[in-house]
C-alpha cells in the first residue's frame, strides 16, 4: 500500500457534517491501492475494565476517484455526537490501521490514542447555505446592457441600444426600470434570482469602482426603482442578488479624494493604504494596478462598520436576498467574518457569493461566504464539451476533483456559472457551435449547485473578451438563437420539476467504454435518473445498464418511452446529442 | 517522484505569515524523492505582451523530515503583498511542475492556471500570540493542594496538610492566601507565569463543576484576595491565567436546577441540551458521561452572553493575563470566535490556551485560541526520555511531526506541559530516575513553545493518576528532590538569558551516528547553541560537528569552556547526561 497518499483530516472537505446528526466522512488513498476500507469508532468517553473500547464499525464506499486518488466515504451517526476514529485500509496483502497517530499494521482498534477525534456536532457548524439557493435557477445582469426602460436616465453621449458594439468606456442606457419590464421575460424563461452587477452610484459602464455606496447610480434609476423591482421580483418569487465591491472604491470616492488631498490630517487617511514607493513618493495600493480603485484597509474599524452598515442598509431598506462580494479573496477574513455575522443576524437565510476564482475552502467553512462563482467547473466543462481539449476520463477526474476540494453542502451551493462579465461569450468559446453550448447547459443544468445563466447567453449574443462580452441585449425575438433559448428554457422547466437534478440527489458517474459518451445518474429515495450525453461529432448507438424488467424508462426531454423487457437498452444519439432518462417501477403505476 | 505524496495547499501549516510582510511556504514530498524544489512566483496581476509572467523564482530548502515525508520551506516577501506561485520539483530522472491545477512535466512557469494563489496580506490574518509568552516560564496550581495561607477558610472536613494520599473527595484546605505567601518562592524558581486551575465557586476539590462563575470559591478565598495575588505577581512580572469551565457547569448550577425543575417553562431550558433517551425520560448532554457536569447550549445566544460576560469581567475587574479554556474541543467554533473577538477586544495581549489534546488546526488559525496545552509533545518526550520505548529517529520524526502540524507562530506560543493534574506525575512515569526527569526538562527549556510545570514537579512529588498526581505540595525544603528542584532552577535562568532557546532561534537536529545521541542546535544571528543530550544508560564519548576555529565553546550549563583549535571536538557525556553549549567567534571578544 502507498501510505504516503494516504489523507485525511478531521475537518473541512475529509470531515463535515451533512446533517445536525450525521457526519460525512472522507479518506483519500492511491488510486486502486485498497479495496476495503473499515471505519472504526467511539465514544471518546466510553471505557469498560479493558479500557477504552471501539464500539462500532463501518464499511466505507468507494465515492469517486481522480486521476491519482480513490477517495471513500461513509456516513456516521454518532449516538452522543462526538467520536473517535480510525480507519483499517486493506487489500489483498495487507492491512494497515490508520489514525492520528500515524499507520499500524498490529490490530489496533482499541487504541484511543491512534484516533482522530471528532468533539461536538453543533448545529452552529453546520455548513448551511440558505435552502433555497438549491433550487435557484440565477440570471447575470448588467444593468447597462440589459434593457432600457427610461431613456430620460441615459448617460449624456449615451450610444443607441445596440448601435455599436461596445467599448470599455461606451454606455447604452440600460437601467433598473429596464430590468422592471423585463420580470416577464426572465420568469417565462424560468429563473428565479438575479445577480445585479453593481448598481451604486460610479463613473463607469461596469460601476466596479463605487463612488457612493448608499445611492443608485442616477442613470439606472434611483432608490424607488429598485425597491419596485425588488418587490415586483419577490411577487413572482425571484430573488434579487447586489453585487458589493468592498476591496476598493473609485479614486472619485469622497472620503479618498479628502485622504489625497490632506494626507495624514485627513480623518480617513487610514481607510486606505497609503505607503512610500521606491522613489520616495506617496504611493496607494490599488486593485490590480488600477490608480482608479484605490484599495480600501478593511483591517479598519472605522471601514469596517462602514462596510458592514452598506451590507445592512440593501438588506434592511430593500430586502435583498443576496450579496455577491467582489474581489473577495484580497480582503481579509476577519472582516468576511464580521460580514457574515452581521448580515445573517439582519436576514438569515441571505445568500453571500465570494467572486473567487480559485480554490476557496478558507471562506467556505460556514463562517464566511456560503458559495463562491464556481469557475473551476465552467473551465473543466469549456475544456470538454466545449473545446474537445480533454478526454472523457479527464473530464470526469476534473470533476471529482472538484467534489473532492469541498464538503458537499459547498458543492450544493456553489455558483456555477458558464459566463460573465468577466468571459468571452459561451457560444463564441464554442465555435459558434449552438449544439455544444447546449450541452454545456445539459450538463450545468442536471448538476450539483446554483446556476447561473449570464444575460443573452439564453439568445446566443456572442463576442470575445470584455468589452466584446458585454453588448446589449436583443429585444427582437427574430435574432435570437432559438434552439439555444428553447433548449434553455426546457432543461430549467425539467431541473425545476425533478429537485432530485438539482442538489436533492445523489451524482454518481455511469462507466461505458465509448470513449466520448457520458453517463452519469442522479438519483434519491424517490426518483433515479440516466444522464446521457454524446459529446463526440458521431452519431453513436449507446447500450445503456439499466435492468429493464418492471422499469418504465422516459426521457424527459422529448417524451420518448422505452418500455421493452430486457436487460438493457439500447439507444441512438445523433452527433452533440443528449438523453435525459427517468427511470421509474412499473409497480409504482399500479 | 512519487506523485500521490505531494503536498501543498495555501494556507494553514502549508502558507502562512510569519510577519506582516512575509509569507512561508511549506511543501510536501516523499522522502528522499526530489533534490530540489523551486519556488516560482509572480504578482496575479502583472501581464506583459506574452500574458502573465512569472516575476521570481527561489530555491526552496528542505526543512524537516519525518518517517515518511521531507518538508520542504522557503520565505517569500511578494513585492505587493499577493501572488500567484507554482513549484518546479526535480530530481536526476525528471522535473515537474505542481500548482493548484495539478502536474505538469512541460515547463510552464507562466502558466498562471495552474498556479496556487496567496490573495493579499493582511497583519489582522496574521497567527500572533501575544509576544510576552515567547519568554513565559508556567506554573500550574492545583489551589485545594498547593499551599494553605489561610485556615479559617478551610472546608469542612478537611484533611490536615499532606497527612495523606488525596483521594477524589479529600480536600487540604489550600487555597489563594496560599499562592500569595508562595509567590516568591515561585520568582525564585524563575516562573513568570501562573496557571490556576478553576477558583470558582463549586463542590468539589479540582472545582470543574462550576455553581457560580463570578465568586471566588469561599474556600479559596474572596474577590480581594485574587486581587491581591494578581497585584502582586504583577508586581514582580508574573502573569496569571485562570481556568474557564465553559463546555459544562455544575449540577447545582442554579440555571440548571431551575431548568431541571421547571422543564420547557424555565428561562433557563435552553441553556441546556436537554432530551428525550430511548425510554422516553427526559434526560441532557453531559461533559463525558458525568451526570454531575450537564454540558450548556454554546449556541444559546443567552449563553453566549453570559459566558462572554464571566471572560470579560475577570478581565477588567482582576486584569488577569490569560484564560485556559477546560474541554474546548467540544464547544463549537461559532462561540470560541465570539470569545477571541470581545476578549482581545478587552485585552490585546490576553493569552487563550484550550485544553485541546488532539490535533488542533481548526481553533489555531489566529480567530480562536492563541495555543492549547501540547499533550502530543509531552507523549513524544515520555516515550524517548522517560520510557525510552522509541528509537531516537522515531523520536526526531514525532518531534518534526509535529512541527509540521502547525505554522510556526503557533508551534511557538504552544502549551507545553510534561504533566498536569490530568497525568501522573513526571518522577513517577519515569520509574523515579530522577535523571530521565532532568533530560525532560533539558528538552522542554531549550525548544520552543512556552513552557509550563505542573506543581510539586519541580520538587520530585509523586503518584499515578488522578487523584494521586494532586497530592500535596511539600513545603519542608528537605524532602525536595533537590537534584531535580536544582536543574529545574538552572535550566529555567540558561533559557531566559537566552531568548535563542526559547522562541527566539531556529531548531534543527544535528545527525550523528550514535544511537542515543540526540544532538539539535538554537540558533539565530546573534548567538548560536549545541544541545547534546545521552539518552543512554552508558558513559559515552562524542565528536561534535564544530568546526573549532576562532570559536569559543561553553557549556552553560557548568561554565566549561572547550578552547582548542581543531576542525570539531570530542566530549564526554555520562550516562543520562546532557551538554548545552554555546557556540561563539572569538573575534567577537577582541
Amino acid at each position: 500500500m502507498q501510505i504516503e497518499s494516504i489523507y485525511h483530516q478531521p475537518y473541512d472537505q475529509y470531515a463535515f457534517s451533512i446533517d445536525d446528526k450525521t457526519y460525512r466522512l472522507r479518506i483519500r488513498t492511491k488510486k486502486g491501492d485498497c479495496t476495503e476500507i473499515i471505519f472504526y469508532f467511539g465514544d471518546p468517553f466510553k471505557f469498560n475494565d479493558s479500557g477504552w473500547q471501539i464500539e462500532s464499525s463501518l464499511s466505507m464506499y468507494l465515492a469517486f476517484s481522480t486521476e491519482l486518488f480513490d477517495y471513500w466515504e461513509v456516513n456516521v451517526i454518532p449516538p452522543n455526537k462526538r467520536m473517535k476514529y480510525q480507519f483499517l485500509l486493506k487489500n489483498e496483502q495487507e492491512s494497515l490501521f490508520y489514525g492520528e497517530g500515524g499507520f499500524s499494521s498490529n490490530f489496533t482498534p482499541n487504541d484511543q490514542s491512534n484516533c482522530f477525534t471528532l468533539p461536538f456536532l453543533h448545529k452552529n457548524n453546520l455548513i448551511s447555505p440558505p435552502s433555497w439557493v438549491h433550487d435557484t435557477i440565477w440570471y447575470q445582469i448588467f444593468p447597462d446592457r440589459f434593457a432600457s426602460g427610461n431613456n430620460k436616465n441615459n448617460p449624456i453621449n449615451s450610444t443607441p441600444w445596440g448601435s455599436t458594439l461596445p467599448t470599455s468606456s461606451s454606455y447604452f442606457g440600460g437601467d433598473l426600470e429596464g430590468v422592471i419590464q423585463k420580470i416577464d421575460y426572465l420568469k417565462n424563461l424560468g429563473i428565479s434570482g438575479i445577480y445585479l452587477t453593481p448598481i451604486f452610484e460610479a463613473n463607469s459602464n461596469h460601476k466596479y469602482n463605487t463612488i457612493n455606496y448608499f445611492r443608485i447610480d442616477p442613470t439606472f434609476g434611483d432608490e424607488k426603482v429598485l425597491k419596485t423591482l425588488i418587490e415586483k421580483c419577490h411577487e413572482k418569487n425571484i430573488r434579487v442578488m447586489l453585487d458589493a465591491v468592498f476591496n476598493h472604491t473609485s479614486a472619485s470616492f469622497p472620503p479618498f479624494q479628502d485622504a489625497l488631498q490632506n494626507g495624514k490630517e485627513s480623518a480617513f487617511f487610514e481607510w486606505f493604504h497609503f505607503f512610500k514607493d521606491e522613489q520616495n513618493n506617496s504611493a496607494y495600493e490599488t486593485f490590480s494596478f488600477v490608480k482608479e480603485m484605490p484599495k480600501l484597509n478593511t483591517e479598519n474599524k472605522e471601514v469596517q462598520n462602514f462596510l458592514l452598515e452598506i451590507g445592512s442598509y440593501w438588506i434592511k431598506e430593500f430586502n435583498i436576498d443576496g450579496w455577491r462580494l467582489d474581489v473577495a479573496n484580497e480582503i481579509d477574513h476577519y472582516f468576511w467574518k464580521l460580514f457574515h455575522k452581521k448580515m445573517k443576524e439582519l436576514k438569515k437565510d441571505l445568500f453571500i457569493v465570494g467572486e473567487i476564482w480559485h480554490h476557496a475552502m478558507p471562506w467556505l467553512r460556514g463562517d464566511e461566504f456560503d458559495s463562491v462563482m464556481n469557475y473551476p467547473l465552467m473551465k473543466s466543462l469549456f475544456a470538454y464539451f466545449g473545446y474537445q481539449s480533454i478526454s472523457k476520463i479527464q473530464f470526469q477526474y476534473s470533476i471529482n476533483d472538484l467534489i473532492a476540494q469541498y464538503p458537499l453542502p459547498v458543492i450544493k451551493a456553489l455558483f456555477n456559472v458558464l459566463g460573465s462579465h468577466d468571459t468571452p461569450r459561451i457560444l463564441t468559446q464554442c465555435n459558434h457551435n449552438e449544439k455544444r453550448v447546449i450541452l454545456l447547459y445539459v450538463f450545468l443544468f442536471t448538476f450539483f449547485g446554483t446556476p447561473c445563466i449570464y444575460y443573452g447567453d439564453e439568445i446566443g449574443l456572442q463576442g470575445g473578451n470584455d468589452p466584446e462580452c458585454r453588448s446589449c441585449m436583443l429585444w427582437d425575438k427574430s435574432q435570437y438563437n432559438l434552439s439555444i433559448f428553447n433548449s434553455i428554457k426546457k432543461l430549467i422547466l425539467i431541473r425545476k420539476k425533478y429537485p432530485v437534478l438539482e442538489n436533492d440527489g445523489e451524482f454518481n458517474w455511469v462507466q461505458t467504454d465509448q470513449p466520448d459518451i457520458v453517463m452519469y445518474e442522479r438519483k434519491n429515495n424517490q426518483y433515479h435518473f440516466f444522464i446521457i450525453i454524446n459529446n463526440s461529432s458521431e452519431k453513436q448507438s449507446v447500450q445503456v445498464p439499466i435492468n429493464l424488467r418492471k422499469k418504465r424508462i422516459t426521457n424527459v426531454w422529448n417524451g420518448e418511452q422505452f418500455a421493452t423487457e430486457s436487460d438493457s437498452i439500447g439507444v441512438d444519439l445523433l452527433d452533440t446529442d443528449f438523453l435525459i432518462l427517468q427511470i421509474e417501477d412499473t409497480d409504482s403505476f399500479t
